[in-house]
């Protein structure tokens, strides 16, 4: 019991007191008061270990990583986040790996503003389930089925290097030393693209973030916009560690099938494609077009114009780890 | 990956569909417009396997019950529910365990009029979190802390019960078959008190929901409040099951320190005891006034007006427990 009230303290010494927070931790349920005419975004991703971060992850990383995947989400609404609430399972209280842990946490929350109004501590096995809530100027916020045919298609950032991080943690790949944190960094410390979401709101058609998979998550914007695509493979933006380290053939595989980049993809009409270039690049943030939507409600995949087929085994292998 | 397409269609599958909902189930986030005038009640629980209810329990009273725990913080507030995000975590793909599980949820939600918008499934050891949000008219809520000395403690429903099945699957005493069913419906299909929390808005000076059981629930009142109080243990509501089955004397201490009820307990002054009482009645609940606050700081109890130590042993054993 004690040992719990001392996790509570932890949970309670926070830098942020958002306005619109009347009640954070203590009483039944926190409350709050939304602001007037913003929809709220909502989303809700539980991190168990093993499956979705390696059991021998610093407690900080994981406190970043339960934190960053919902933000995430929001950021794909474009949606501003506001609260976080926060429920832990130990197996058991274990103060350093909590107080490094809630380090993960409030940097994160202090860098967008965000408020912990709630948390749950109980024992049992490591896991971590959080609720962001994030708010969005009414008809203003991005959804999966906007997408139209003839839209281009882009992505934020690098993509494949957590998965490459999880090879080389499983044994499949050596990672050359000179890219060892930078990789690891990738799958640890995942950047929400918040300011990216939040510019995108009056630019794109449609946006998902990427966390099981550039091909997966493309097929769920396809799927709700009733369109294809076709994914130009010498465009994709793949970082040189992943290129050095397997190869430009098996980076490509990575980029398209590998899960928890948490970057951005989005995509834009032709009429919007130079406000929208302009937005993100003063967001901060790179972009890059990776192909263009069509008809087909398929999706392809050319290399110097040429169609290649994906690599479905390496696809379904991971759609199964993905959950 | 398919089973886990099969289990999001259990959870879109249902027949709630409230107008603040734009926005449910299926995209990154889920988005509601918030009602005017009202604040938000946010509140998280997660319930583990072997912890917060034991292994044996039927998957619909599993469903049941972390919906109701949540809806009981709600509950505790005052809060009408609105909203509810789901998250499971379950060893292995079980279609019936998540069929029945998902009864047990849609129940309680339909009966509340909550929908469901968020889902999120992973494999791990079981374990259930859930975020439950509602609304309450702006500066209309119930908090711990503004119970005064000299108002009435209540509660609503009789307690000890949970704390009595839990004792029965655990061998430490034998429950007569006439009693056993009721018993056990007691911890495994809890009631959250949301009309007596919504009609108490206008009345109590504090509430609580019983989750840790009554001393300790108390304590929270006590303690944000600044007061104490004193408990008139020949009042408490006792079950004939519970009094039965371990006589007067323990029936008390069960009632005392058991946790699980889900009941609320409540102070309201003397002003507004008519009221109250009379609001209560036209909800359908019954509640029963057990004690008064005074200005002591202090929990005591009393049998026939003399004074009686609690047993503290017990209250600390379960403390230990409650989380």
């Amino acid at each position: 019991m004690k040992e719990f009230e001392l996790i509570k303290r932890f949970f309670t010494e926070q830098a942020i007191k958002r306005k619109d927070v009347l009640l954070g931790i203590g009483d039944d349920c926190a409350l709050v008061t939304p602001v007037e005419r913003q929809n709220i975004a909502i989303t809700t991703d539980t991190l168990v270990a093993g499956v979705h971060f390696p059991h021998e992850t610093s407690a900080r990383a994981i406190g970043h990583k339960s934190i960053a995947v919902n933000l995430s989400d929001l950021a794909a609404m474009g949606a501003e986040p506001t609260w976080i609430s926060l429920a832990v399972t130990m197996p058991d209280v274990d103060l350093e790996w909590i107080e490094e842990f809630c380090t993960g946490v409030f940097e994160l929350c202090e860098f967008y503003n965000v408020q912990l109004i709630g948390g749950d501590t109980t024992q049992g096995p490591l896991s971590i389930t959080v609720t962001a809530q994030g708010i969005t100027p009414i008809d203003k916020h991005i959804t999966r089925s906007g997408a139209k045919a003839g839209d281009w298609l882009y992505v934020t950032g690098e993509i494949g290097d957590a998965a490459l991080a999880l090879k080389g943690i499983f044994n499949e790949v050596e990672i050359a030393p000179e890219y060892q944190d930078s990789v690891r960094h990738s799958l640890d410390f995942p950047p929400p693209r918040i300011l990216a979401g939040q510019a995108l709101r009056e630019y794109a058609s449609a946006a998902i973030d990427l966390s099981d998979g550039l091909i997966s998550d493309l097929e769920h914007i396809c799927h709700a916009s009733k369109v294809g695509a076709n994914i130009v493979l010498e465009d994709l933006p793949i970082s040189n560690a992943l290129r050095d380290t397997v190869g430009m053939e098996k980076a490509i595989d990575i980029a398209l099938v590998g899960g928890d980049d948490y970057e951005l993809l989005f995509t834009v009409s032709e009429d919007n494609r130079v406000g929208m270039e302009t937005a993100l690049a003063n967001s901060g943030n790179t972009i890059t077009c990776i192909g263009q939507l069509n008809g087909s409600e398929k999706i392809t995949t050319t290399l110097d114009s040429k169609p290649v087929a994906i690599n479905a085994k390496s696809f379904e292998h991971f759609s199964q780890e993905a959950e």
